[in-house]
């Protein structure tokens, strides 16, 4: 064990296991947790080559292998329950991807939720027993969010009681789902279904794409993989090209819209019923967000702990870069926000479940307010999540750039879910939407409830004006009262998004024209609202700890986590009148004497994330600190390095040599 | 050619052709830039498989294959202005790196200026017939930019008149170096001289590494391939561990210093001799950070005036995504801002030229402010670019993610940047030490001149001390109006850096806690101080430019580019008391319609870049605007679509759905 890191654990004040409780939701869920990563960790199948070493063939080639070793163990293990799942997928992805990932969060689930009794009994065994394995292809090459302007056709041709699916253009190629390329031998398909003359919309079908027997593509089907990508070498994202592919009415899912045999087309009960999927994976990536930064916060203020480098004061030893203000700067808030995405991915989570009980029951009430908070919070978290890994990855140094320190993978394969999902900024729109609803709805004097209560008129009555007009009331070092100042300048924002728009609407110019006219200020509100919903949360889950030491140094965090924020948007705190300018200069320098405060708990912050080596694979973030004799050992592995000489010296160098 | 973008090239308002000019530095220098281009571009040898689909062995055998062709051509064409080999370079590399890079940048170079005479015979003919292929070795597994710390010994053994070269520890082993992996044969290694008894601190020697007849590691050298990298796959960089290598005397560089047969040390003349490469080379990339910009910004805004999705006005057909304001928002300012680098660049490159001929006449008097600029300029101009690069990838959508964009090719291969050549915090401080140096020479009485003279005592007393006590000034519509308001904001973050120390110094703690313990603070003022600079050299660009279209358009990016970074600062200039909350609506109003303004000139203002499609190697980016064929085309190309079923069906999926 490296000395440094073991003084830095010595140092923490706060109870480090407890804190690792309180991230998995209890002692039990901690106890669990470990028992399943143990199991991948002392697997000998599972111990491979860094895949960074291996071209993309062979990485997808350890991938598969990878994931159908998963499917055996996971039956071997009994281990069936979602949650525990993906806790050991956690583990045996590390920071890459899975093959088959789209077999089980796409295509499984649609079947369950999808099919009628009958095809649920025909496709749901060959599904569990990856006779199909399956994919679910929606987006388009010249069609990602706007689901309505897809073009995939499905024709209902009632003489033969099939649907013809084609890809009328080139940008009607289905493109980027994973596993399509190579893996899978069906898709569901979401295609515009026509019947009896006319277009009903995007429905799901299922089309077998290659031979359960031989794996070749069959007829009319064009499939292939996209070519490689920023992250994800490890999946066969693929385009799809259908050309007059035929399949049997039944292929389309029925549980709620039917084609009858003679082409009459059935309405869905209801549209919302689509939705619930959507805001799950979103709500789930805002977990991922908190995730990945934690993994990145853990790496780099590892490092930073072992790592000396030059002088602060003369003739002395180099510190350890920790010590230095600026390193403190960058890393402490982001391991403050890996926190509060953690909470907020735990909040999202429950409300969730409780929404979908509701649902279930029939009681949609909720669902736009959901739908609205994990839109605009997927966009949020993504996009700063990603910034903060490249914070932490360029804070650790030249070694940061090597793939060694891992941190390039986390980055390429989080970064992904800025853009996709939902891009991140139609995100920030949707959620813009429900807000502007609800301000108008508020100013037509409905009492609304809820997070956008904020919005009601008696509350915006209240609201300071501008600084001269009313005493200021924040007090900078109350969470609570920093709470309320984000609620206000929320508030604020959304009311400046909605004068835009009537201002432009003044103008003459049409509903849709203003509110693209005033699309800026709309993300700048929804940012606003979200900022606000996390230091919310944050504030809020501090109520729930008993222990003193935890409590303190999460309270710290949270202080930090707000006034970082306030910071970093100080020109609206200002420009709404919530803070004044010397309560600015107050923030900074509380910031300042509360990075000092958290340094000698840094380490065990990260260590609480409890992120084993194999999780990580990380050089840099080892938990013994070892770095510099693991880097090298690591290098020697390099596959340039199987050979002393390499062949191109004899093919280019050596000719090019004797030719001058 | 797509119809979409032919329309937005026949909207423009001025000439592309004139802007290139500007920007190329007249209209020879484009002349004689595109035929170089056109020697690489038609040459049948430079014709290959796009690197995204190679190994990263097969990666770097192209690129030395590659490097060798290019060193024949320029000989065959007669090639030697450095300028126009940078030239043929940039057409030849595209996104990616060259594999003799450091031979030419570094080895090359330190020979030129640090050989003595008889070195100077022996060792440049060896170099420029490449049977020398060389490195530049100084980083160390634990050592970067603090070269104090470099731990690599050179001990003097006047018995044999050799050096004895070590690498003591494993933080010791030299880490990084291009071209130091597998390709080169001499290394100039960076170590502390040791001679009769004493050390005398780093000195640079040439150490053969490998036969030049066989390419084998020559014995006690340890050197290999570091491993793969976020970016630079074509690259080898290297580790070296020495182990007791004995090279001859003459082997140290000693134009300057030197060490006698007896082992006797004389010190070189001046310590600023070896300044100006480091200066050179930071400027130099303050041009390549226009550079990558204006290539994603090429990339983005073409892709954006081609892709339609989603929907304005409901009932009309997709509109050019480049309509929506937020898309707009995010690349209208990059573009804004590639064009100051670009200018900022042309700049820093003339003020070396004519620094350096003062250096040659012995007048350093420039240098201490040169170096600062471009230490500072280096972070701010990385960091802005790489997160700029990142906005143009994202704002291509899920595309963008596609190796197929070039966008992850450029933004791997530039970020690195940031934390090469001077770790950019490292850097933001080095400039702050000049800045606080500066202020308290005026604050002592000195009268301060050239880019710092805004600190001057006289000056600083006309500033503003709040916004009750003077009225504003600032005209939000006046481009030198707004160079004012920058100056004045990076001279009150310089007084409260200075003042934080001073409150630091009151607490009793010593001169250097007090530096570090304001140093958020100072890389602040630095950032301050740069993007004043950059606004003003924009500026004062116009004031060159004669063509009445060009000239509009340039002003109209310039407002835009000052804006942003007011609205971008907003906390800074209400805390200054520079701009009022009012004029901040003001801000935010105009920049609407700047965007609006400049939205017809988009696409001819990226043209005018002039990239031509093999540089940019990026199918979203296309001159032509066929995006969606050529994507189809490219990906088909994959390698993992070379078979129709790839082998790992056969050996884990068969046998896996037979045990299931």
């Amino acid at each position: 064990m490296n000395p440094d890191i073991t003084r830095e654990r010595e140092n923490a004040t706060f109870n480090v296991e407890k804190l690792t409780h309180i991230l998995d939701g209890g002692i039990e869920k901690t106890k669990r947790r470990r028992e399943i990563e143990s199991l991948v960790i002392s697997d000998p199948d599972f111990q491979s080559e860094d895949l960074n070493f291996l071209s993309r063939s062979e990485r997808y080639d350890a991938a598969v292998k990878k994931s159908a070793q998963m499917i055996l163990k996971l039956r071997e293990y009994g281990i069936s329950d979602p949650e525990e799942i993906y806790c050991y997928k956690s583990v045996f992805r590390g920071n890459h991807q899975e093959a088959l990932g789209l077999h089980f969060s796409m295509f499984l689930p649609t079947l369950y939720t999808q099919c009628n009794k009958e095809q649920f009994k025909k496709w749901v065994p060959l599904a569990e027993s990856f006779k199909a394995m399956g994919t679910y292809a929606q987006t388009e090459l010249g069609h990602g969010t706007h689901l309505r302007g897809l073009e995939t056709t499905a024709t209902y041709d009632p003489a033969t009681q099939e649907f013809v699916l084609n890809s009328p253009t080139i940008t009607s190629i289905k493109w980027w789902p994973g596993g399509l390329g190579k893996t899978s031998n069906h898709a569901i398909v979401l295609a515009q279904l026509h019947t009896q003359g006319k277009c009903h919309g995007l429905h799901a079908f299922i089309v077998p794409l290659r031979s359960m027997n031989t794996h070749i593509p069959l007829p009319g089907v064009v499939v292939g993989d996209i070519g490689p990508k920023f992250g994800f070498d490890e999946v066969d994202n693929g385009y799809l090209k259908l050309e007059n592919v035929r399949i049997p009415r039944e292929h389309m899912l029925m549980k709620y819209a039917k084609v009858e045999a003679d082409g009459t087309y059935v309405k869905p009960p209801s549209a919302k019923l689509t939705y619930g999927t959507m805001v799950f994976i979103r709500s789930m990536i805002v977990g991922e967000a908190g995730h990945a930064l934690a993994k990145s916060c853990t790496i780099a203020i590892r490092y930073s702990s072992v790592r000396h480098q030059s002088e602060i004061r003369p003739g002395e030893p180099e510190p350890q870069i920790m010590d230095y203000q600026t390193q403190q700067y960058k890393l402490f808030p982001l391991l403050a926000t890996a926190y509060a995405y953690k909470f907020v991915g735990q909040y999202m989570n429950q409300v969730y479940h409780r929404i979908t009980g509701d649902i279930s029951q029939g009681d949609f009430s909720e669902l736009p307010e959901l739908h609205a908070l994990s839109a605009g919070l997927k966009a949020f978290t993504t996009w700063t999540a990603s910034e903060g890994i490249e914070v932490c990855r360029m804070a650790c140094g030249g070694h940061g750039y090597s793939r060694c320190s891992a941190l390039p993978d986390i980055y390429v394969n989080f970064v992904a879910t800025c853009t996709y999902e939902g891009e991140n900024t139609v995100m920030m729109l949707q959620t813009a939407r429900f807000l502007i609803k609800s301000y108008q709805q508020a100013s037509a004097g409905h009492q609304l409830s809820g997070i956008v209560s904020y919005l009601n008129e008696s509350e915006r009555r209240l609201q300071p004006q501008s600084v001269s007009s009313r005493p200021t009331v924040v007090n900078v070092n109350d969470l609570a009262s920093l709470v309320e100042a984000y609620k206000l300048r929320a508030a604020k924002l959304v009311e400046v998004a909605a004068k835009s728009i009537q201002q432009e609407l003044q103008k003459r110019v049409s509903q849709e024209d203003a509110w693209n006219n005033s699309a800026i200020d709309l993300v700048r509100a929804s940012n606003a609202h979200c900022h606000y919903v996390v230091v919310k949360l944050f504030a809020a889950k501090l109520g729930e700890i008993g222990d003193t030491g935890v409590h303190s140094v999460l309270s710290t965090l949270a202080l930090l986590y707000a006034l970082q924020g306030i910071q970093q948007n100080s020109g609206d705190f200002l420009q709404t009148g919530l803070l004044s300018v010397p309560q600015l200069s107050q923030v900074s320098q509380r910031l300042k004497e509360l990075l000092a405060q958290l340094r000698p708990n840094a380490v065990a912050l990260v260590d609480a994330f409890d992120y084993c080596d194999e999780m990580l694979n990380s050089v840099l973030g080892r938990y013994d600190g070892n770095v510099y004799e693991h880097m090298f050992e690591w290098a020697r592995r390099s596959p340039l390095n199987k050979t002393e000489v390499h062949e191109s010296y004899h093919k280019y160098l050596k000719p090019l040599q004797a030719k001058l």
